[in-house]
């Protein structure tokens, strides 16, 4: 039971600034995370972790020396918005570039993508590697389809260490990635946790009885089983993951036994002690263990086992010391302080001089926001209600906060001195929406609406040609971030009919309101149509069964502002420049 | 739920195995605990710490350079006995004496005040401080009443830095009681924990409401109330603590929130965000702060705020380099491994070479030890039930265990090469009886047959003297190690008439036999009188209201004791020297 807070809706940042006040030696706050306190060599590879709150040590808690840079915070169990992973590896930045490195979730993948894309266009080199160690999440052919536990933390103590040892980017990635293809974890779930303010656990698994498979996200695991011995227990975990080794995989192995939350302490250094006795009955050698806490799930009754399976330079790199508030190793030189605030820059001003005619086109682009937000809002109880069918019936009330904050973003910068482009309005959008909706859905709006903008960049003027660029930019951010495909039973469903629809007429020579108007309806139609399909991405199989028969919310949602857009766009063409 | 285990009796055995695996880098294990795996410099205090366990990372995780250079590990929530800490401390001793300290407590009292007895007595200098940091265990004018939770860590902390600066046993042990003179902690608990293979929490708080005051056994609290917002919670533990500051406080204070278990990190750090306001609009400097789970029970749900009101000393060893499994701070150099197999001392092998006379009267004290044995066997029953009418009904059986595993000792070194002098025989004798039984009448049994034992030394012959000496150094044995007194109801109100009509049966002339008989008599006058007192220790008070109309269990014990010791010395006279 979570219970220390004054308001719930406060939770993750409270504990994030009194996690900062009791760590000044080790981090410092900056907007959506925090960063190392410490100076780091000029040019060092700025790993940045991260991924929602409720899972200390992961994340903040392992920023510091020969670890993490940065760590960017979600609301409890939610990924950090874009914006925030963003203005995070900005501050942690050392001129080396940056390693984005987290769990394999959906959320994550978003916006942690959208940060990724945003960097690099800004001129800060920066790739991605995904934790994968979690054998129950996919089968061994699909490793990649496999999501993220405790192995986040052999992953980034290697790229940590490789970053202090002063290894390039390429390196730096090259070692995590090595790291993460040689880890594997499975994990068991006793009993759910409880959010902060949540009367009750996200799930319970019945007494005497254990879940195989856990998640660290509350989810309850794969399987059930009567609840083992310790000998047992330690059997079964070693025995299953043995038989997933990763290739060549040596006889050096890291086991890290994690508690989730309330297996406590002597019960861990009981497991381990049997899990050691099995890996070296096995053959193997047993270097540097952990066990404890280090990746947890709030109050959580569960465990994991975490093997990493070392060759040399994994070996050279995990044993490297380390000094962050919850993982120190050896002995760590103590580093002089660094003025965070002067350090990290000012949120980025945009120092673009629009032409009266660009501006006017500006507002142009705000008042075709405005519509849309206009449709969301009339459609927001029928969106809630189509995924309350399947889902978490958010859909509605994340549509409407994203694109009311859309909206407010969008007007300060149309109003500001000069007023903005085209590309500044939406870019302005993108990133309001995708912060204030959260969600998926939020994250794919904002960067798919900053993707537009960019496309159509600060002119006097556009063509055709101009709008079909940005219909394709916008597309292309949708379906590269997302990850899904045609028939998956998303938005995507709706969003590829509408843009092959566009192109269609834009190469046809109609105007961009006619041409929006008729892609509309064919994104009506394909939206109409997924009612027949089953959802494969980010539902359980029950809840795909129930959605059949309705269409996707998000397929909906797409159509409904496509619709309402080509209305306005036809009212009001674009190609004409826009009354002043 | 604590729930991994094979067997609950062997669980905290287990866990430390499986904590030594873990651990292999910072400690090596030895019968009874753990001790450093490093070298430590010569003639360096050993400073020593325990307890019980389930309070990881107290204790065992508190041992490295900088810290602890042992811990003597009890089982769940029960101190070690005598000889787990004598053998610790004798395998951390590296030449400059030993500093035992560990939580106030009458079971810890006991065993390691038995331990200090005998590492003294073979000429390795102890001195114990103990920690009595719980402001809501007694009032601030019985300081020493005090019983210690978190506060462990600060006293630990300073007196292993003094001793690792090199400073001598009587500069640790002053700083020790200095840092303990000036900490002080209070507790709250919104659930009990659950022991190994219990099906049900030691105690449970309703829901909505919060205990304060707790212990980190499992006490629940000393009063109930509504559970408050964090702010609040703060605001309570901050004004009690500042309410209670020691002498000359000064402004600098190291604060320490600590969970005791399934209160998890994020809520720990919201808190101490807040403790963090509350001391710096009092006026007070935060220093090097700790926020995390240090002493914890198991999976309790509480938590608990410490304050260490610095001065220079202080401020410097809090601040000094630490690295121990749990506890980390600075830098501190690798160290050479030590072989502690090698180096720890083999049980101490008694090289006494009794005379044929003085082996015969080993035999006659191991037959009285066996009569002993009979008395409480037949009585085993009996003794329970008197015990389970206002204890936990152990009484009976822990005797039994007690004397059982004596009559063993003894027997092996009666029949040991040459054979044994009563003084080998009874110590053999009194450190099984105080290992097997547990608790704490088998700590005072065991002390006060071991020091009987010593005070009748290795000789041919005794007079009726050397039994007068033997009977007062038992009795003083009890009394200091327990200390309870007269009308406390317990074992003492039997053993101080009886040692009073021996005293006067000896110096009237009586044989041995015929004064222990009348001694035994006012054993069980005194022992039936207990019945109509209330006891003052080690109960809570409805239990002693129900005890109210029966005797003591060690009262009574003690009694038949005596009696059937007096018979059996009556019919086999020890002045006469034994036949042989």
């Amino acid at each position: 039971m979570t219970q220390i807070f004054d308001d719930p809706a406060d939770f993750a940042d409270e504990a994030l600034d009194g996690f900062t006040a009791a760590n000044r030696r080790y981090v410092s706050r900056v907007d959506g995370g925090v960063v190392r306190a410490t100076a780091s060599p000029q040019g060092q590879v700025a790993v940045v972790v991260g991924g929602g709150s409720g899972h200390y040590p992961a994340f903040a808690g392992l920023v510091g020396a020969g670890l993490a840079a940065g760590s960017a915070c979600g609301n409890m169990f939610a990924s950090p918005a874009a914006g925030q992973v963003y203005r995070v590896a900005q501050a942690a930045h050392n001129g080396g570039g940056v390693l984005l490195s987290y769990g394999n979730y959906a959320g994550d993948v978003l916006h942690f993508g959208q940060a990724q894309v945003r960097l690099n266009a800004e001129g800060i080199e920066t790739r991605t590697v995904l934790v994968t160690d979690d054998i129950a999440s996919a089968p061994a052919d699909q490793l990649d389809k496999r999501r993220g536990i405790a192995g986040d933390l052999t992953v980034f103590k290697v790229a940590g260490a490789a970053a202090e040892e002063g290894l390039d980017l390429d390196e730096v990635e090259r070692l995590a990635v090595l790291a993460n293809a040689r880890t594997r974890s499975l994990g068991v779930a006793f009993d759910g946790c409880t959010l902060p303010g949540s009367p009750a656990p996200l799930f319970h698994v019945p007494a005497g009885r254990m879940a195989l498979g856990l998640g660290i996200h509350g989810e309850p695991g794969i399987s059930e089983h009567p609840l083992p011995t310790a000998s047992e227990l330690a059997q079964l975990l070693v025995s299953r993951l043995l038989d997933d080794r990763p290739e060549h995989p040596g006889t050096r192995v890291v086991p890290i036994v994690n508690g989730l939350g309330t297996v406590k302490y002597e019960e861990l250094f009981l497991l381990f002690g049997k899990v050691e006795k099995l890996l070296t009955a096995a053959g193997l050698t047993v270097v540097e263990p952990e066990c404890g806490e280090l990746v947890t799930s709030l109050d959580m009754s569960g465990l994991s086992l975490t093997l990493l399976w070392l060759d040399d330079e994994l070996e050279r790199l995990w044993a490297a010391p380390a000094d962050t508030p919850a993982f120190r190793k050896g002995a760590v030189a103590r580093r002089a302080r660094r003025d965070v605030s002067a350090d990290a820059a000012a949120p980025a001003t945009d120092s673009e001089r629009p032409t009266p005619a660009a501006a006017a086109l500006g507002r142009h682009a705000l008042s075709a926001i405005a519509a849309v937000r206009d449709v969301v809002v009339e459609h927001e109880q029928e969106l809630g209600r189509l995924d309350a069918i399947a889902g978490d019936g958010d859909h509605g009330i994340g549509m409407r906060r994203g694109v009311e904050a859309a909206v407010a973003a969008a007007q300060s910068a149309a109003t500001s001195d000069g007023g903005a482009s085209v590309r500044r309005i939406l870019a302005a959008a993108g990133e309001a929406w995708s912060e204030k909706a959260g969600g998926t859905s939020g994250a794919l709006w904002g960067t798919a609406v900053i993707a537009a903008g960019a496309a159509l960049g600060n002119r006097d003027r556009y063509t055709g040609r101009d709008a079909a660029a940005a219909v394709e930019a916008f597309a292309s951010a949708i379906t590269t971030l997302g990850q899904a495909g045609p028939g998956d039973k998303t938005m995507v469903d709706a969003l590829l009919p509408f843009r092959d629809a566009f192109l269609t007429e834009i190469s046809g020579g109609a105007p961009v309101g006619r041409a929006l108007a008729a892609a509309a309806a064919a994104a009506r139609g394909a939206a109409d149509l997924t009612a027949g399909l089953r959802p494969l991405k980010g539902r359980a199989r029950p809840l795909a069964e129930r959605s059949l028969g309705h269409p996707d919310p998000g397929a909906v949602s797409f159509a409904l502002i496509a619709e309402r857009l080509g209305r306005h766009l036809e009212a009001e063409p674009m190609e004409q420049g826009a009354k002043a």
